[in-house]
C-alpha cells in the first residue's frame, strides 16, 4: 500500500515529494542534532544525494521516448512489471506483518532482568523497538526495490530511443538512471539507520545516568537488518524465478524449436522475459544491495560499540558511527564518479562507438581514488583516540585491504567469466564434443572458481584482523582487542564504492531491456548494434557485481557471526565466546546448516525449471492455436505469459523462502529444549551459531560456484556467437545454448538468493536469539 | 612388484597359496595367542573366511568360459585391465615410498618427552612403527584392489557363458565372484589390523611395568589407515577417470554421432569401456571399502581405548578389540548370506527369469537378521563390565541405530535413483522440454537429495551419543563418558554387514561386463535379455552401496575427528578438547576445508571431461581412417583407445590426489608457524581440525549430491528406454542421454573419490599431527 502511494507521489510530481521530504527532515534533523554532530553530517550528505538523485531522474525523464511502437512496448513492460511488483510485495508485506506479530510475541514473553527494566529496556519497550525496526527495514527494502524498478522501466525506452542517435548518449542515460536508484538505495540504508539510531538515542535517554549505554545501542538496530533481508530474500527469489523462467521458457521454444532470434516480437513470452529483467535484476538487486549495506553497517556498529566499551574509549560514538560516515562518503564519491560520465556535447552528431566498458572503468577509477582518500580521512576523524594514537592508521590500512579485496574479487570474476581469458575459451571448446562435455566442463569451471576467492578472503580476514590487533587498542587486562573491528573496517572498505558498483549493475538490465525494445520495434541494424554492445558490457558488470556482493558477504560473514555472539552474551548475561564443533550437537548444527544451503539451492533451481516448463507449454499452445503468429499476421498473447510466470513465481518463492526462515528457528528451538533437558543452557545458541557458520561457508562456496558457472556458460555461448568454433547455428552453438540455459537459474535465481540468504540467516539469528535461550 | 608376484601365485596354483598362508598364520597365531584370546578368535574367523573365499574362486573358475569369441574378448579386457593396473600401481607405489620417507623424516625430527622414551616409544621406534604400518596398509589396500579386479576379469566371461543356459546360474556366478573379493577385502582389513596390534603388543611389551598401556596402542595403528586410504584415493581417482572417460568418449561418438548401440564391437573405445568397469568399479571399490573398514576400525579402537582408560576399566581389551570382533562376525554372517543364494539344481533346464533383486534382497535379509543377533552377542561378550552392568545393552541399541541407519540410507538412495519412484520420473519428464531443463532438474534433484540423509545422520549421531552417555560408564569425576564410544558402536553396527554389501556392489560391474561380452560376441537376443536384467540390478546395487558408503563415512566422520583430537592431545601433552570456530584462523581453516572439496570435485570432473575429449578424437579418427569398420570389414584398433585412456588417467589422477594430500599439511604447517609467532601453540592443530570438519561436512553433502544426481540421470535415461515419453531415439531420450553423460563423472569419479577423500583427510591429519605442533 505504502509502495503504491509512494509510486503515485513520484509519478505525480517530484517537487511535491522533495518538499515533503524536506519537511520530514527538519524534525529528523532536530533529533539528530541532539545526538551527535556526526549524525547531522550523515543526514546532510544523504539529503544532498537525494536532491542529486532527483536531478538525475529529471534529467533521464526529460529524454524523449522515441516513436510510438517503442512507447507501446515499453508500456507493456511497465504494466507487467508494476503488476507483478504490486502482487509480489502484497504477499511479502502480509508475510512481514505476520512475522512482526511473531517477533512481538516472542519478545513479550521472554525473560528480562531487573537491570534491563531499570535502564528502560523492559519487555514491552524492547519488543516495540525490535518490531518497529523490523517494519521500517522491511518498508525501506521494499521502497529500494521499487525505486530500482521504477526508474528502469522508464529509462529502458529512453535508452533505446537515444541509441538511434548516439551510443554515448544511450550510455549516459543508462548510467544516470542506474545512478539514481543506486543513490536512493544506499542513501536510504544510511539514513534509515541514522534515524533509528538518533530516535532511540533520544527516546531512551541514552548515556544519561541509570539508562543504557550508547555502546549497547547498535544491538537495538538488528531488527532493521532483518526486515531488510526478509524482504530482499523474497524479492530476489520471486524476481529471480520470474526472470529466469520467462527467459528459459522463451528461449527453449523460440530459439531452439522455432529458430527465431532472441527478443523476436513473434515470441509470446518475450514481454515476460523483458518484464523479468526489471523485476528480477533491477528490483531484486536494489533490495539485495540495500540489505547487504544495512546488515553490514549494523554489525560493524555493534562490533565498534563492543570494542569501544572494552577499551573504555571516552567518546565511543566515532567507533559506532564510523560505518555511516563511510557510506556517506560513498554517496559523495560515487556521485562524482557517475557525473564524470558525460555525453558528447552535441548529441545530434554521431560519434564513433567507444568501448563503453572503458568509460565505466574510468568513472570507477575516479571513484576508487576518491574513496581511498575519504576513507583515510574518515578513519583519522572518527577512529583517532589518545589511548592509541596510531590506531587510525592501522584501520586505514584495514580499509585498504578491503578495497584491494574488492578489486581482486572483481578481477577473479572477470578471469573466470570473460571470454577473453582461457577458462571460458576452454569451456567453449568443450561444447564442440557435445552437450554433455559442455555441462561437465562448466560445472568443473564453476567448482574450481571457488578456490581463488576463498584464498583471497582468507588472506584479507587474517591481515585485517592482524592490523586491528596491532592497532594498539587494549582492554582492561591489556590484551589487544581491535582484531574483529579490523575486519569490520575492511568490510567497510570493500563497500566504500558500493553506490558506484550498484550503478554499474543497474546499467545492465536497463541496457538489456533497451536492446529488447529495439529488437521488438524492428529498428535498423545499426541501432541494434549499439544496444548489443551496451548489453554485452552490462553482462560483464552484472557478473562483477555478483563477485563483489559475494566477496563482501564473505568478508562480513565473520562480522555478522561475532555480532550474533555479542547479542547472545548480552541476552543470556553469560559469556558466549566459543563455538566448539567437537560437541556432537554443535557439529550436527553445522551439518544441518550446510545442508540448508544445498536444499535451498535445489528448490530455487527446481522452481525455475518447473515454471519454465509451464511457459514452454503455453508458448507451444499459442503457436499451434494461432498459426498466423509466425507470419506477423496475428499478435501473440503476451499478457497470458506474463500472468502465468507471475503467479507461478509467487507460488514458487514461498517454499525456499520459508525454509530459510523457519529452519534456523526450529533447529535453535529444538536444541534449546534438548539442551535444557541435558543441562546445557547455551546449547540452542551454540548449535545455531554452528548452523550459521557452516551455512555461511557453504553458501559462499555454492554462490561462487553458481554465479561463475552461469556467467561462464553465458559468455561461452556469446564467444561462439562471435563466429568462433562454427558460430551461430552450429552443433557447438547448440551445446553452448544448453549450457547457457542451465546457467540461467544458477546465476540469476539461486546464486543471488544465496547472497541474501547468508545475511538473512545472520540477522534472523540475531533477532530470534531469545528463542534459543 | 608384490602385486604381480601375488598374481602369478594365484594364477599358478591356489593350493600353494593356501599352504603358504597357513604357514604364515602359524607364527601369527603364536603371537596372537600371547596377546588376547579375542585376537585368536579374530584370526580363526579370518582364516576360515579365506578358506571359504578360496572355495568360492575355485567354484567360479570351474565354470566354462563359453565359445572362443567370448574368450577372445574376455582376454582383451583382462590384458587391458592388468596392464593398466600394473602401471597405475607402479606409480602409486613410488608415491607411497616417497611419502613413507617423508613420514619417516617427520617422525625422526619431532620432539619426544623422556616419558615416551622410557616406555619404549622413542623417536626411532615410533617412526619405524608408523612407517611400517603405513606401508602395510598401502600394500594390503593394493592387494584388495587387485583381488577385486582379478576375480572380475575372470568371472565376467563365465557369467556371459552361463547366461546362455540359465539366468539363475549367471546370477550365482556373479554373486560368488563378488563374494570372493568381499571376503578377501574385509578379511584382510581385519587380519591386517589384528596382526599389527598383536605384533606391537608383543614387541613393545605392552602393559608390563614401565612400558606403554594397552589403551594407547590403537594410536600406533593410524599409519595403517593412512596407507590404506592413500592407495585407495589414487586407485579410485585413476580408475574412476579411466572408466568414465572411456564410457563418455565411447557414447559420444558411438551412440550420439554414429547411432550404433552401446558395447557394439565396431566402436573402437568399447574394450576401453569394459576395461574401465574392472579397474574403476571393481579394483577401486575394493580399495575404497578396504580403507573405509580399516579407518573406521582403527578410530573406533582409539575411542574404545580412551574411554576404557578414563573409566578405569580393568580389562580394556574388550573395548579396544570390539570392532575387530564385529567384523569377524560380519565375515561369518555375510558368508551365510552369500551361500544362501543358490543356483537351480539342474542348470541345463531353463527356468523362467525371477527378479534377481528379490533374490539378492532375500540374501541380505538373512544376513541382516544374523548380524543383529551376533552384534548383540558381541556387545554382551566384550562390552560387559561390572562397573556398568547394563552398558552392553545400551551399546547393543547403538548398534541397532547403526543398522537402521544403513537400512534407511539404502532406502533413501533407492527413492531418489530408482525410476519406480517420483523423483526420477519427474526428471525424465523434464527431458521432454530439452537438454537444459533435464540438467536443471537433475542438479536440483541431486542437491535436494542431501536433505533426508543429513537429517537421518543427525538423529543417529545424537541418539547413539545419548545411548552411550546413559550407558552408566563414568570417569573418575563421575561424569558420563560413553557418548563418543556410542557413536563408534553405531558406526560398527552400520558396517556389520559390509561384506554382503560389497558382494552386491562387486556383482554390478561383473554383470555389466558380462553384458558387454554378450553384446560384442553377438549372442542371440534372449541371452542379452538375461544380462540386461542383471546389469539393471547391478546399477541399483551400485547406487545403494554408494549410499551405504557415504552414510558410514558420515557417521564415522565424527569418530575420526575425535580420534584426531585424542592423537593431538597425546602428542602435545596438552588437553585439546575444543575447536572454536569463533577464532578467525580456525574459521578460515574451515573455509579452506570446504573449498578443498569443491576444488577436488572440479578437478576430478574436469579430468574426465578432458580425457573423454581425447577418446572422442581418437574414435573419430579411426572411423575416418578405417571406413570398413562400420560394415564389420575392418577391425577397430581397441588397444590404442585403451592406451590413450590409461596414460591420460594416470596423468590426470595426480593433480586432485596431490591436492588432497598436500593441502592439509601445508595449511597445518603455515598456521603452526603463524600460531608460533603470535603465541598460540595449538593453532596449527586447531586450524587443521576445522579444515577436517568443514571438509567432511561439505564432502558428505557434495558426494551425496554427485552420486544421487548421477544415478538419477542414468535411471531417467533407462526409464525412457523402457518406452516411456517417446522411448529410444526420441528427442526426449537424447536429452536424457546428455544427463547420463554429465552424471557419469559425478557418480563414478568425483563422488566415490570424495568418500575416500573424507577418510584420507582424517587419517592424514592423524599421521601428520606432529607437523602441526
Amino acid at each position: 500500500m505504502c509502495f503504491t502511494e509512494t509510486a503515485e507521489l513520484m509519478g505525480l510530481n517530484v517537487r511535491v515529494l522533495a518538499i515533503l521530504l524536506l519537511l520530514g527532515f527538519i524534525y529528523v534533523f532536530y533529533i539528530g542534532a541532539s545526538t551527535s554532530p556526526i549524525i547531522v553530517f550523515v543526514f546532510s550528505v544523504c539529503i544532498v544525494s537525494f536532491l542529486l538523485s532527483i536531478y538525475l531522474t529529471k534529467w533521464v525523464l526529460s529524454k524523449d521516448e522515441g516513436p510510438p511502437e517503442m512507447v507501446q512496448i515499453s508500456e507493456a513492460i511497465r504494466d507487467g512489471a508494476e503488476g507483478f511488483f504490486r502482487t509480489q510485495y502484497g504477499t511479502i508485506s502480509k508475510m512481514a506483518l505476520l512475522l512482526a506479530l511473531v517477533i512481538l510475541s516472542i519478545y513479550l514473553f521472554r525473560n528480562t532482568t531487573p537491570q534491563q527494566e531499570s535502564s528502560g529496556l523492559g519487555r514491552e519497550t524492547s519488543a516495540c523497538i525490535t518490531v518497529a525496526a523490523f517494519l521500517l527495514g522491511a518498508l525501506c527494502s521494499g521502497v529500494a526495490g521499487y525505486v530500482g524498478m521504477w526508474v528502469s522501466v522508464r529509462a529502458n525506452v529512453r535508452v533505446s530511443s537515444a541509441a538511434r542517435r548516439s551510443a554515448r548518449e544511450a550510455l549516459q542515460i543508462a548510467v544516470r538512471a542506474g545512478g539514481f536508484s543506486a543513490l536512493v538505495v544506499v542513501g536510504m540504508a544510511v539514513i534509515g539507520i541514522a534515524i533509528l539510531y538518533a530516535a532511540f538515542y533520544v527516546w531512551l535517554g541514552v548515556d544519561s545516568p541509570g539508562s543504557m549505554k550508547v555502546t549497547d545501542l547498535p544491538l537495538l538496530l538488528v531488527g532493521y537488518g532483518f526486515g531488510a533481508s526478509f524482504v530482499a530474500l523474497f524479492a530476489q527469489l520471486g524476481g529471480g524465478i520470474f526472470t529466469k523462467a520467462a527467459d528459459v521458457g522463451a528461449d527453449l521454444v523460440g530459439k531452439v524449436e522455432q529458430g527465431i532470434p532472441e527478443d523476436d516480437p513473434r515470441n509470446p513470452a518475450v514481454i515476460a522475459d523483458l518484464v523479468g529483467d526489471n523485476v528480477g535484476d533491477c528490483a531484486a538487486r536494489g533490495a539485495d544491495l540495500f540489505e547487504s549495506i544495512a546488515a553490514e553497517i549494523i554489525s560493524a556498529m555493534i562490533l565498534g560499540g563492543t570494542m569501544a566499551q572494552r577499551c573504555k574509549i571516552e567518546d565511543p560514538s566515532g567507533f559506532i558511527l564510523f560505518p555511516l560516515v563511510v557510506h556517506s562518503f560513498d554517496l559523495v564519491v560515487s556521485s562524482i564518479g557517475i557525473l564524470s560520465i558525460r555525453g558528447t556535447r552535441d548529441s545530434s552528431v554521431k560519434v564513433p562507438l567507444e568501448d563503453p566498458m572503458a568509460i565505466l572503468q574510468k568513472g570507477y577509477s575516479v571513484t576508487i581514488v576518491l574513496a581511498v582518500l575519504t576513507f583515510a580521512g574518515s578513519t583519522r576523524w572518527l577512529l583517532y583516540t589518545e589511548q592509541a594514537p596510531s590506531a587510525w592508521l592501522n584501520f586505514s590500512l584495514c580499509g585498504l585491504v578491503g578495497i584491494i579485496t574488492a578489486y581482486v574479487f572483481v578481477w577473479i570474476t572477470k578471469y573466470y567469466t570473460d571470454y577473453k581469458h582461457e577458462p571460458v575459451r576452454t569451456l567453449a571448446l568443450s561444447s564442440s564434443t557435445g552437450h554433455g562435455t559442455n555441462i561437465i566442463a562448466g560445472v568443473s569451471l564453476g567448482l574450481e572458481s571457488t578456490a581463488l576467492p576463498v584464498i583471497v578472503i582468507s588472506i584479507s580476514i587474517i591481515s585485517a584482523f592482524w592490523l586491528g590487533r596491532t592497532s594498539g587498542l587494549v582492554d582492561e587486562t591489556g590484551s589487544p582487542t581491535g582484531g574483529l573491528f579490523g575486519t569490520a573496517v575492511a568490510t567497510m572498505g570493500m563497500l566504500s564504492t558500493a553506490a558506484y558498483i550498484l550503478t554499474m549493475d543497474m546499467f545492465g538490465p536497463i541496457a538489456d531491456n533497451a536492446g529488447g525494445i529495439v529488437e521488438m520495434s524492428q529498428q535498423p541494424e545499426s541501432v541494434r548494434e549499439i544496444t548489443d554492445v551496451l548489453d554485452a558490457v552490462g553482462n560483464t558488470t552484472k557478473a562483477t557485481t555478483k563477485g563483489f556482493a559475494i566477496g563482501s558477504a564473505a568478508l562480513a560473514s565473520f562480522l555478522l557471526f561475532s555480532a550474533y555472539m555479542d547479542e547472545v552474551s548480552s541476552f543470556a548475561h553469560e559469556s558466549f565466546k566459543q563455538v566448539d564443533i567437537a560437541i556432537p550437537e554443535v557439529f550436527i548444527g553445522g551439518l544441518l546448516g550446510a545442508m540448508l544451503i544445498f536444499l535451498f539451492s535445489a528448490w530455487a533451481c527446481a522452481a525455475v525449471g518447473r515454471t519454465a516448463q509451464e511457459v514452454v507449454k503455453e508458448v507451444r499452445r499459442q503457436f499451434i492455436e494461432r498459426p498466423g503468429i509466425m507470419d506477423y499476421k496475428e499478435k501473440p498473447d503476451y499478457g497470458r505469459c506474463v500472468a502465468i510466470v507471475a503467479s507461478a513465481s509467487l507460488r514458487e518463492m514461498i517454499k525456499p523462502g520459508a525454509l530459510a526462515i523457519v529452519s534456523p528457528i526450529v533447529v535453535g528451538f529444538l536444541f534449546r529444549v534438548l539442551g535444557h533437558n541435558t543441562g546445557h543452557p547455551l546449547l540452542g545458541a551454540k548449535v545455531v551459531a554452528a548452523l550459521l557458520m557452516f551455512a555461511t561457508v557453504s553458501g559462499i562456496l555454492m554462490a561462487l560456484f553458481l554465479n561463475t558457472a552461469g556467467g561462464a556458460w553465458d559468455n561461452a555461448k556469446k564467444y561462439i556467437e562471435t563466429g568462433a568454433l562454427g558460430g551461430k547455428g552450429s552443433d557447438c552453438h547448440k551445446a553452448a545454448v544448453t549450457g547457457d540455459t542451465v546457467g540461467d537459474p544458477f546465476k540469476d535465481t539461486a546464486g543471488p538468493s544465496l547472497h541474501v540468504l547468508i545475511k538473512m540467516l545472520a540477522t534472523i539469528t540475531l533477532v530470534m536469539a531469545p528463542v534459543f535461550l
